[in-house]
């Protein structure tokens, strides 16, 4: 059984398009995991993790309103970071990830666990949201997992 | 006995500095260990994956000629990436490494395993020059905690 970064990379070859990554909530995970495929450096541009609003604001082009109206855990911010993510790191795909892995940050509107997940392609921007019930370490793994997931599916429907 | 990202975490803290990193050859693996410390995010701005020589360049200003001349595993390119990462994720201190984590990509002079790591803060940047011998999960392990052990006894010494 494959694991899912090996599929995820054998589908963007055939496909010949680019990935980068935004990652906020999972931290660097997603990249660690896209770089464990060996020749993931043909179809992988690189990410930026967004640990800090600063950096989704500068590096990002995050609009700051939208951080104060919606918060950084939102679908619009996850939106937003993955169309900015696709700019800046110049690449076809883009996948981005903003939540609360806790154990701190958590509200009654946003438990911690919750993740929103935003693609952005040449055909536009989608967003998910996903609640989990993990540790901070199974809440990281389960938001990269549902990741994976969610751009494989994308990548064998398009 | 306390994680090295744990006990990194605390002296950034009581020294009141903030970190950013750059990595090539662990693809995100320093990140996501640094984040899985519960309130990382208050000394921690976040990274740049510089996966592909364009994200280098044009996000953390490596000069085009160093890469050429040098090549992009390199003292020189180790630091440029520091130094750079350094001012566009604006923190006190920056790490980066830039290596060859295999199967592929070895050579008589930088032989698979082969990773150089920098360090840049207010005092300047330097850099390291490591090899090891492991498999690519192996030596994407090795290279993180060698830049790990490095930057805590950095901390330490400052």
């Amino acid at each position: 059984m494959k694991t899912l970064e090996a599929r995820l990379g054998r589908l963007l070859t055939e496909k010949g398009l680019t990935l980068s990554v935004v990652e906020s909530a999972t931290g660097g995970l997603i990249s660690h995991r896209i770089t464990n495929v060996s020749g993931s450096s043909a179809y992988y541009k690189g990410s930026i993790t967004a640990y800090s609003n600063e950096i989704k604001e500068k590096l990002i082009g995050v609009k700051a309103e939208s951080l104060l109206c919606f918060g950084a855990v939102s679908h619009e911010v996850a939106r937003q970071m993955a169309k900015g993510g696709r700019r800046a790191l110049n690449s076809d795909i883009c996948i981005a990830d903003t939540g609360i892995a806790g154990p701190g940050g958590g509200s009654d509107d946003k438990p911690v666990g919750t993740v929103y997940i935003a693609i952005a392609d040449t055909a536009g921007t989608t967003s998910r949201q996903f609640v989990f019930n993990g540790t901070r370490a199974q809440n990281k793994t389960l938001f990269a997992e549902a990741a994976f997931d969610w751009l494989v599916e994308h990548l064998q429907s398009i």
